[in-house]
Formats: structure tokens, sequence, C-alpha cells
């Protein structure tokens, strides 16, 4: 007997989940090991930057006052009293008509407040003393950085959530954040499902397929910021199956399985979850790719039982999945970036459910259009690889020409949406 | 005495150093580890798939010229002589008017050439064996996955140089590469300099700040993927120096110095340079920041003497370094990707040497603008956590005002740009 399944829209879908969403925990790594992970608290300025005066030039400290009447016809000779490099500290306090030949980053020396370039000032000896002089007028603060000019003590710089750059990674060490409070990764363990699957390093047999999906969905769990645990082929046997799985939840913080989630006759998991007594959120989505995708709840842990096709696989993963796996990395914006794009082909078929294209995005003279990356057939993994979008071709009555407008979600890319939906 | 350096422009700077690339070596990894990596091989389908026609349905599996005759008014009846889940194969040919009950991926048993959708069947039992009828016709190949129709024995799939993403997962499974040729990543050697570096567990005294270039271009190194080398702070003594860099020209594929590099009174790279004999491209670039960078050939060897200015040198490693990274990678375009934004301020202040502004790319209604990501000033790391491009705003008389069409590179994407010069 065929199963009757009602499928709900994919906001509604998302939107359950979301209600159920796990929280994320800290940890400290050394800041050699935080570039690519999620602050997981903001980042405070630990001390004013710059932290004391210094000269963002190589040249000359000198009093401005003493420069007021230097010109093109009466130059102004000072006395170079002392000579320091970034990270010396002057011992002189600096009196009138004298100066201190001073290099980018050092610190103004006492009684100083404007640097003079090397450019605009001319140096020479005298009596085996140095001397400069200059032709020109300085302002007090001419040519300095000041105490706290690129971010104040207390400061909030950068918020929680935030993926670790190469920019933040100055920051940190800037701030003395020798380790670094960064989300925890989550843990997601994986199950693969279905007795046509080989191995990687299996020869291939009739009517049997290597196992793809695992493979897959580990490298979008990565992608997204958690840890695979991935756990094998589940069992042909219910049992076994059903103890695999229990077991598999007290490990980690989300568990996957790929296949086995349909009505097929040798589909297990909707059996599987009822004996758990897990509560689905749903198990059909009004989508394609991936309608028959099943989620549930099983005593605060969130078990995701994705299509064994590959491309529901995938969408399902990214659709689904990732915004549980970002908001463990207290990310504010955890679903997939949406964006607008030209749509470069027809989609003339209508189709009532919503359809999820993979798609290839790319600019062109700073617009940005899409293209389907391959066939678009739910069993093709070739279209996969070349995906960097998937196309949101809303279900209804009617197709897409080329040249419409579509909303896009961004696969590549790392800034998020609040809400695509 | 204030040494005289020549500028050049900024495209003849990366050419010359692209003239000296490095070579790439391939490594095989397991494909558990291969997710991230570049690929150092085309991957080429070494079967085809799928590799037997299969089921891309659950359904019947039947022989399209038993259904020629059905119809609403006309139900044609089938035995059900088998039942089988994908990776199994059939024992049965199956003869007129039989049918085998089959799953999603399983193998066409002999004789079949259409799948009948469960949807579209009436299932039943007669004298305890088990019968379908349908009341329409199917056509040879109808709901058929045919041997070769994905990818072909032979085809290349995807190109070497390529990023690995999850589809490419995927379709390494599929094909059976349980270890991947992935290009070895570049080993990249990083000397910092300056007497006025504390480490970043150092608490801060007058005139001296912490280490932050070493931190940034380590995470910039690994984001361009190589390994970095941190071989710490060279020392204050010329001679000490010297040695400390001609050793690490041996351990590395690259070596790279932040600071040190300008004519300051402090600065020993030049002479460094000078004594190893090394072939210097440029050791001024009409750019800003960045314009005192300099890049050397040492038998072979690069050596990147960026500035110890924070923007300076982030800005230096994505022009110069990055490439020569990438190209060891395998990349066709090594060089970060350049598109067109339209600017969202004035920047009317001419200039002429170009400028790279540290920037945030943005996308409205389907448009790419951008905005500077913080202060413009050389010095002020903040801009550097918000950017996620630099703004290239050409040397000249005049300025750029809000609504001028720009070109911006990149920084977070992995596209890259065949040559943006």
């Amino acid at each position: 007997m065929l199963e009757r399944r009602k499928p709900i829209q994919v906001g509604e879908a998302v939107q359950r989940i979301m209600e159920h969403q796990l929280p994320g925990a800290t940890e400290l790594v050394s800041i050699n090991e935080s570039f690519g992970r999620f602050l997981s608290e903001d980042i405070i300025a630990t001390s004013d930057v710059p932290h004391f005066d210094r000269a963002p030039y190589d040249g000359f400290a000198v009093r401005s006052v003493d420069t007021s009447v230097a010109s093109q016809s009466n130059p102004v000779e000072f006395e170079v009293v002392d000579h320091i490099g970034a990270g010396a500290v002057s011992t002189k306090v600096v009196g009138q008509n004298q100066a201190v030949r001073i290099m980018t980053g050092a610190m103004m020396p006492e009684g100083t407040d404007a640097v003079v370039m090397f450019e605009v000032a001319q140096d020479y000896q005298k009596d085996g003393k140095p001397f400069m002089s200059i032709k020109r007028s300085f302002k007090k603060g001419d040519n300095v950085s000041f105490t706290g000019e690129d971010a104040k003590q207390g400061e909030i710089l950068v918020n929680k959530g935030t993926l670790i750059n190469p920019g933040i990674q100055a920051m940190l060490a800037t701030f003395g954040y020798k380790r670094v409070p960064v989300a925890k990764k989550p843990l997601v363990g994986l199950f693969a499902t279905g007795t046509e699957l080989l191995e990687v390093e299996e020869e291939l047999v009739p009517g049997k397929i290597r196992n793809s999906n695992s493979h897959m969905i580990a490298a979008q769990i990565e992608r997204a910021g958690g840890i695979v645990h991935y756990l094998g082929k589940l069992p042909d046997e219910f049992n076994t199956c059903f103890e695999a799985v229990k077991n598999a939840l007290n490990e980690v913080d989300v568990l996957i399985t790929t296949g086995g989630v349909s009505v097929g006759d040798f589909d297990y998991l909707p059996a599987i979850y009822e004996k758990l007594g897990a509560e689905v959120f749903f198990n059909k989505v009004a989508m394609r790719p991936g309608s028959v995708t099943t989620v549930a709840n099983n005593n605060g842990k969130i078990l995701f039982g994705l299509s064994g096709n590959p491309s529901a696989c995938y969408v399902g993963f990214e659709l689904f999945a990732r915004p549980i796996i970002r908001r463990m990395l207290f990310s504010e914006k955890p679903h997939l970036r949406r964006e607008k794009a030209v749509l470069e082909v027809d989609f003339l078929k209508a189709n009532p459910f919503t359809r999820f294209v993979r798609s290839s995005v790319f600019i062109e003279d700073g617009r940005l259009k899409v293209a389907p990356s391959g066939l678009d057939k739910s069993n093709i993994i070739m279209s996969l690889s070349g995906a960097n979008s998937l196309t949101i071709l809303p279900g209804g009555t009617r197709g897409f020409t080329a040249g419409s407008e579509v909303a896009v979600l961004l696969l590549e890319d790392q800034t998020g949406s609040e809400w695509p939906w």
C-alpha cells in the first residue's frame, strides 16, 4: 500500500526545524588555529590602537610651534638630538628648535607634536653634529597617528558568530588574544543506507554503485562548519538498524542519514523514527528535488533523513541541516545567502513544486546572472560539481523565461541570510 | 641619504613575478581528506554513470510492448514475478505481461525497458499471487536511467587546478578515487622584522605593539592554499639576519618577510637581497598602500619583502604572493577575481598612484556595489576585518564620484582571474 504523505512548503519546513535549534558551545583555541573558525564571543578592544602617539612615516619629530615661521625664503634649522626606530623610546625631551630623527611606527618623543617627512627636510652636519632645516610650517598633529585613532579600548569590534578572516586574525593578535573563543564545531553523525552501496575502493558490479552521498555530505558538513562522524552503512536488519541509530544519538549533536527515508519497500527509517518516539517535523516537502526529506526531533537531537538521491540529498542538507549547524556556530545569518539574478535560460515547463536548480551564478558587468550547472535531472551528480548556487523556481502553473529575475541561494558564500524564505 | 627608487606599475610588477613561477607538485591523499584541496590532475570518468540501466523511481519494470494497448477503457494486467530493491539483481527474464516490482536505483531486469510508477498502477493479489494493472501505455525507455546517461567512461569531468567541492567529492567517490591526486600545498616561510614587535601574549609597553602582521599573513597564506612555516622574528644584527634568511630559503618554496624592506635607517632587507645576489624584480610599485614592496628571485625561490604596515602588507600579499601560490596549486586563474561594481561613495582626491581600497562588496537587486570597509588610512587594521574586496582606483589626476563603475578584486572568492591587470 502506498503511504500518503502531505507535503508542506519549504519555508514552513525550515521554520519547524529552526524552532528546535540547538545551543552552541565555546572552546578556546590558540590564535594559530583560529583562522576559519567562528567567533563565539564579541571581540573587544583590550587597549587603544595605537596605544601611544606614533609617527606614521619616516622623518623628524618636531614641535610644530618652532616651524611656524618657516618658508621658502626663511628656512628654519633644527638640531637633531636623537635617532629612534620603531620600538625604541627616546629619552630626550625635545626643546626649542630641536628634532628627533624618527622611523615609521616609533613613539613621538616628549614635546613633539608633528612629523616632518624626509622628503621636505634637508639634513646636514655642522661641527660634527646632525642638523636639518625646513622651508614650510607644520601644524600640531601633522603626520602623527594619535592614541586611540584606530580603536578605543572597550569598543566592540567584531560580533560573535563572525567567521575569522585574516583581518580579524590581525585584530586578535593586536589585542593579545593568544587564545581565541570560538564556537565548538557541531559533531554531525552520518549513516548511509542502501544495499546497493559499494565502498569507494570496491569494484563495480551489476546493480551496485559506489557510495557517493556520504563523501558529498561529509564535505557539505565541513563546508557548513561541522565535524563529520561517519558511522558507516546502516545494517539491513530492522532491530540492528534501530539500535545503531539509537546509540548514535548519544554520541552526536545532529544525525544525518542518507536514503531509506522514502516509502520504498525497503525503507526502514520511518519505522525507526516511530519506534524512537521521535517528533517528526515533516516527511514531505513541496520541493524538487528532495521532497521525501524527513526531519525529526528526538530528545533535543535533530535527525535529518535525507533522500538517497544525490541531488535531493545535497539540496536537503543545504536547506535544512546547514542552518542548524550555523546556528550552533552562533551565526545570525545561518541560511544560505539569497540574492537576485537574471535567468539565462528558459524553464518553460511549470511544476507544482518549488524547484531548486543546481546552477552556476556568474557576474557580467557587475550584474548577477545564473544558468543551470548541468542537466537538471535529480540523479545527475555531474551537475553538482559545477554548482555554486541553487536557483529557486517557485512552484505554480507557469514556467520561467530567460531574462526574468530569479532568486538564487549561494553555496560557496559565507555571508548567509537571516531568513531567505 | 635618501635612496631613490623608481616605481613600476602594478601590472608590470605582477608580470615580472609570474615569469618566474614555481612548479606545482602532486600528492595522493585519502578521499576523506581531499575536500578543499586543489586537483593536480584532471578527473576522468573511470566507468559509465550509471554503469547499468536503472529505475529512477519506485514502480514496476515492464516490457513497453505489452503496454501498447492499455487505456482507460482497456486496463492491461501484469503478473508481478519478482520484487527487487536497489542493489539487487533480478534473476528473472521478464516475459509477456510480466512485471518486476522495482525500487529506485535498482537495475532494470532482463527483458524490461520501461518503469510504471506506483502512482499509475493498481496492485492486487489473485490466487495468492501478486498482480498489477495499468490504464495507459508506456514507450520504450520511459522512466529508465540509461547506462552512460550521466557520464561516459573516459570523459574528462573536472580539470586540474579546480578546488574540490562537495559535488566533486561525490564524483570522486563514484569513480573509485580512494586516493585523490591533489596539489601539494606550497610551504611558505614567514619572518617578521621590527624591534617594536611584541608577541601576542606579551603586555603592551610604550613604543611597542603586538606582532599582528605575522598572524594576518599566516591566515592569508592558508586562505591562498599554502602551508605556513613561521620562522619567528628576524634578529637585529645584520649577519645573523642574513644567515637566517639564507637558511630559510633551503627549507621553503617561498619566503615572505614583513617589514624592514623600506629605506628606513634600520631596514636590513635590501642589503640582505644584495648579499644573497638575489635578482630584485622591483622594490617600489606605483600603488597605495604597499609601494615599498620588494620581490626577488634567489635560485628559483621567490622572496616577498612586504611592508611592515598592516594594510600594505595585506595588499602586497594578495597581489603578488597569492598568484604564485595558486599557480603551484595548478590554477589557471591564480589572481584575485576581478569584477565591476558601482562605487557607493566619493573619492574626490586624486592620487598619482593606483589605490587599493579595502572595501566591502555587496549585492543589491542583483548588482554589485562597493563601499570602503573602514577608514582608508594604511595603518588602520580595523578596516581589514570587514574587507571582502579591494577597490581599484587607478592613479591619475582625477578623483572618483559615487555612482561610477570601478573594478574590484574579490578576496573571499575561489574563482580567480586569469589576468586582472
